[in-house]
């Protein structure tokens, strides 16, 4: 308490003779900070909380839902439905399905007729979304030289972050995960799908549509679209190629409204393919009944 | 020019005179703003760039794999093929049925075998995610009692949300989307489920193990769930309740670690059900091929 009082007698003249200066600059740079730091925010549009509370995901209670029409009436919906026993049949049909996907690195570049993929992105198309935004731009590569422009990016950060990151670790986990930066796959697949995010709607006019819930929307999409591709046969490696995000988009030339989120090649599993073994967590620590 | 000229030259002197507390005053207010953003930010756990790039979503090159067993082997992996007219049949077929469903908000309180929501749920939980972190934790409430908790804290919430928001625009919404602030689905639906995000991992020492993209992981992983719910004929209603996330967390008594992401009463769909009439954009618009 002595020190406190002390410092306090010491430095309170220099506080009242300066403190018209400190207080006004602090306030300044405060507010400067706050500004700034909203303005990055803005950018990502991460909806954190909002008071579009409880919004539905593809039908929105409050005024941005756009995607609607007004005054159109509502239309009966009739789901498909089964007896019981079909129903416990098809769920674990359903489980044992997605039980046995992997994430997969190891692929042949066996032709796959494109009405199949655009099969399975038609339903990743028709997922829920925030206010019915419907936030996402499919990318589907099957070009060769751009399929390899893609590996390039890629290869040219992993290449990065393995040499900053070689160390004791290194081999160790070289050896579990049988990887490198080296991505031929990326050319082997047939289809390299990138996925991207729209922060914002863009209207006719040229002026922004707030969109919510942007990444949760697009990843669900991509949830029933990793559903399809396995109900097809067919495999992918779920990657987030954030830092080459920019040179991706550079290159597919997409709008300052979208970004990277993930990148999907898709193709057979080689023959030859091998995928680490797994640890899934037990069913207790993911699921609880109340 | 000239009144930039005479501003200097009027506030030189000022700024000579305080500079020394100015500049160092601004400063340790930026150095403030910046630590306290920060922290904000953590506690989010939102990962918008890192340098774990091209990060595979269940098989991860980087340091923080704790979920393999180093030493194991690779395994083999085989995919289920089919012929590719058996694929176009199924992803026709898939696509169809993912074309059906829509977030339907009228239910009938007719049971469901538990075992068809533990199948669908099993599957989402065998879905890929950030370094394997599995950060996905689902509460199925079945329980009368606290289904009608939960709709206490909706509706509490709702009727804010609809209250505040009160206006020329209100009753035009109202009426295209015949909705309030009352939930009584959340106490007719058989279940509700409450996925929870894992902002980060707990080790049995107590220690926080850093979990990435757990957003974009927990959103795939409800993807398969939505796949698996159409598949058996049940519907929900996507709904992301983030303001009534803490109340809900404090009723299902869920750990610090963890965060309301979605709610989903899952039910058959009443039999004069309705959904709005949707605009889905174009196929050119969310699909390019390259």
């Amino acid at each position: 308490m002595d020190g406190i009082e002390s410092t306090l007698r010491l430095y309170a003249p220099f506080l009242v003779s300066y403190g018209a200066v400190i207080v006004p600059t602090a306030a300044v740079c405060f507010l400067l900070a706050y500004l700034l730091n909203r303005r990055a925010k803005s950018g990502t549009f991460y909806v954190e909380r909002t008071t579009d509370d409880a919004q539905d995901d593809d039908d929105n209670s409050h005024p941005s839902s756009h995607e609607y029409d007004d005054d159109a009436e509502h239309i009966p919906y009739r789901a498909d439905v089964y007896p019981q026993e079909e129903m416990i049949a098809r769920s674990e049909a359903f489980h044992m399905m997605m039980q046995k996907r992997r994430t997969v690195r190891f692929f042949t570049d066996r032709p796959i007729p494109r009405t199949i993929i655009e099969n399975v992105l038609y339903a990743a198309g028709a997922s829920p979304s925030g206010a019915n935004s419907q936030p996402w731009t499919y990318v589907v590569v099957s070009n060769p030289a751009t399929k390899a422009e893609i590996r390039d990016i890629i290869e040219a950060e992993e290449r990065i972050n393995y040499e900053r990151r070689m160390g004791d670790a290194w081999v160790k986990e070289l050896r579990i995960l049988k990887t490198s930066w080296r991505k031929p796959h990326l050319e082997t697949a047939p289809y390299v799908i990138v996925v991207l995010r729209q922060l914002y709607g863009v209207r006719s006019d040229g002026s922004r549509k707030n969109y919510y819930y942007t990444d949760i929307s697009v990843a669900i999409s991509v949830g029933i679209l990793l559903a399809g591709l396995q109900n097809v046969g067919l495999v992918t490696t779920t990657t987030t190629p954030l830092n080459a995000g920019p040179a991706l988009r550079k290159l597919l030339q997409r709008p300052a409204n979208e970004r990277v989120m993930l990148l999907l090649p898709v193709g057979y599993a080689a023959e030859d393919a091998t995928v680490p073994p797994l640890r899934r967590k037990s069913l207790d620590e993911q699921f609880l009944w109340v």
